[in-house]
């Protein structure tokens, strides 16, 4: 009987294996998973709406519990055992048991690696003193709900991507006084261009958040007992007795790396496409894996569940002894800050250059619903294309409900290779409560291939 | 200098004219206007939500009055007019003015027909009652006002169509006890498959209407004054005061008829991608064009502001010096009665297995925003695919709020053939305000997939 076993009991993890269980019965494939954390298959994603209050519950936040998938899918799940060893050869792995301690030797057929992202920890002084987190886990997430029933009124988050956005709005949510700190001249600058972004430091700030851009951190400040009592930054010192590292995450690759299995130069682990990786018998999917960006045509590292969940039912189908293959992405992503919603796909205009592209770019401002429809709310949308082929390359939203969704339309039609001059014509649902007879999107691929137009006039 | 006459000043003819005259300015091209109505370019689908109280003013419902075409657009509108016969030999249409009274004739250089759609009224003892009304133009909103305004407790709705429900709805919103008859056994039956319009059946029962389905209308008893005062149906007489036809439209093509234009099989104007007719000098855009649907390869007749503005646009770049065609649609609609959405794309099961494909069906149930999110709300998605090659031919969607606009990732999908296999990988928007980690439209395609690979190993 074949042995598979899966390293990170999360969701790509436990996609692979559920997948893999659904194509082989019991009889056929043994299936073990070790998890070092207190929980299989949760909404990482969902941790800052815990942590504000949104959700109350953290248990809301776990899709499936260890029981489960022993009891529905014959998965061997054992929860606060880390894998701290992986012999690619004698196929074995090398398991610590976190609560008992101890470790000991574990042989599989298959290996299944899911190891997850690990939050950026800059090497700063103080980085280590209590009270600073990252948030990546419901371990990490109830740390910091802890520190925080423990008095806090000030805090500082590093990092204005999505997670420090997040977790900024949670704590406002909390009444604590937040600060935000990010190196970059506006928020969300690995999503957004800085016009976009623009919009959303004001949303930030009308928040109650008070935004330190263009400002490094310089380290933290610990009292006696070790924990943080403030940050240093470029812009002086904040007090803050709780700090949210938003900076990013890496692929958690130490593992792989320690093995000698491939890591790619985006950091993460390299696959084919049914995620296989160039090492017998061994797999990945999920944050360690690096994926294809059909746009760039680079890989790249994106830690993001959706991805995970898909990367985990290919790999799994695989596994199961099926056939599937993971097409790539397109980079789409989307948020919320407060009443904004913000979206993006593809490329923004900087990274469409870096890649090699020269292009257009056109802004609209529109509504999601028809004008004079009660509830219609304003957006704005951005589109870069290619010039002269028209080809849609990338598309950012920012506005209030119901405007950030409608980024799907664009992935879809980047996934398909589009122009924009193809996209204005496409066939998009309209009554008044839904959108303007034109839609947004519509609209947005219309100017802009009047722009490609004018480009060529000018330039031909 | 060029003289270019458009015939319906709403969508299509406007739209057409404003695209033409930015690109010829006035000393190259004249434009003008004929339109038989008190306005020009309103939004008739909004008319419901003006009857229903929604939207206050009829005046929202005007996107550019006549004033803003002459003074911007160097558009000559003449309102009131009705062009009552084409000579396309001679280039001349005839035109009666409604108001002063008396014909004359104007010549053209080139003629853009835009002249919209008639609902039906179906040949029955009584029909041309006072009190019976279509809703198709903002005329035809105001009669039903100033009915409604002499007072009106029991109104019948004839056809379960996007405007039957939209109307019932808006006269329950004002107090008014509402009929609703339909020959079919269920609701929007031309939009939705039988399961799908069972739920929107319960819906509008939930808002009060009283539905007959399955009965067909007799005839309408008038009283004394010719006024409609009650509807006689299979299912017994209706008493009602105000009638409103919503059994469908045509397009309104006895002016091109009689001027031997083409007429269609689907009983529109034909076009090629231009929307030039086969007649030298004559469009056609809009409603009372056909269009070609590119899922089933058919020509039909759909009458959609969007289609009609998009349509508007092509004419009026060809008729400008431009290059531009339409590439047909793939029937994408949407509505919404009360807190209930309905959309749909592409073909029904029925409809695919009426132009050949055979095909699997998958319905899913999900929500719009992650579960353990506040305001996650239900949704039902309905997908007909190919059989054996997993191509996705339609999607219908019945949910609550946030749950119809989904439609445009399945309409965008069509749009490029795409199979449910290679939609579920769609790189969509994730983040738990807005969608579950599978989307549930990737949700559907992954299902539909599984189902398509179900039936090849059942039928191979």
């Amino acid at each position: 009987m074949t042995r598979l076993v899966v390293v990170g009991g999360d969701a790509a993890g436990m996609s692979g294996a559920s997948q893999a269980r659904r194509r082989r019965g019991p009889d056929a494939l043994e299936i073990v998973a070790f998890e070092r954390g207190h929980f299989t298959s949760y909404s990482a994603c969902g941790i800052p709406y815990w942590i504000g209050g949104v959700v109350e519950d953290r248990d809301e936040l776990i899709a499936r519990a260890p029981e489960t998938f022993r009891d529905d899918y014959a998965i061997d799940v054992h929860l606060r055992h880390e894998v701290v060893g992986i012999d690619p050869v004698g196929r074995t792995l090398r398991v610590r048991d976190l609560e008992a301690g101890g470790e000991r030797d574990e042989p599989y057929d298959e290996l299944l690696v899911a190891t997850g992202a690990v939050p950026y920890r800059p090497d700063l002084p103080g980085i280590d003193g209590a009270g600073i987190h990252g948030v990546q886990t419901l371990d990490d997430g109830q740390r910091v709900l802890d520190d925080l029933a423990s008095g806090c009124s000030q805090a500082v988050v590093v990092g204005a991507g999505y997670i420090g956005l997040e977790m900024a709005e949670a704590m406002v949510q909390r009444g604590i006084h937040v600060h935000l700190v990010d190196r970059g001249t506006y928020p969300m600058k690995l999503a957004l261009d800085a016009d976009m972004g623009a919009m959303v430091a004001r949303e930030v700030e009308a928040l109650g958040v008070q935004l330190h851009l263009g400002t490094s951190v310089l380290g933290f400040d610990l009292d006696a007992d070790g924990r943080v009592e403030s940050v240093a930054t470029e812009d002086g010192d904040l007090h803050a007795t709780v700090v949210i590292l938003g900076i990013g995450n890496a692929p958690n690759v130490a593992l792989a790396r320690d093995a000698g299995l491939e890591v790619g130069a985006a950091g993460g682990m390299v696959t084919d496409r049914r995620m296989h990786t160039p090492t017998d018998g061994v797999w990945a999917a999920g944050d360690c894996a690096e994926v294809f960006h059909r746009v760039s045509r680079r890989s790249m590292a994106i830690a993001l569940g959706t991805i995970a969940n898909k990367q985990g039912r290919v790999a799994g189908i695989n596994l199961g002894g099926g056939y599937a293959t993971f097409p790539g992405v397109v980079g789409t992503s989307v948020t919320k800050v407060c009443g904004t919603e913000v979206a993006r796909t593809g490329l923004g205009a900087e990274e469409a250059c870096d890649v090699g592209f020269e292009v257009v770019t056109e802004t609209v401002r529109s509504t999601t619903r028809a004008g004079y429809y009660p509830g219609a709310k304003e957006l704005t949308m951005k589109v870069v294309a290619e010039k002269r082929t028209g080809r849609l390359l990338g598309a950012q939203i920012v506005g209030e409900e119901g405007a950030a969704k409608r980024i799907d339309v664009f992935a879809t039609a980047l996934w398909n290779e589009m122009t924009v001059d193809d996209l204005l014509n496409v066939d998009l649902s309209y009554a008044p409560p839904f959108s303007p007879v034109w839609d947004p999107v519509l609209i947005a691929a219309r100017k802009s291939w009047q722009a490609v137009e004018d480009d060529l006039r000018v330039n031909p």
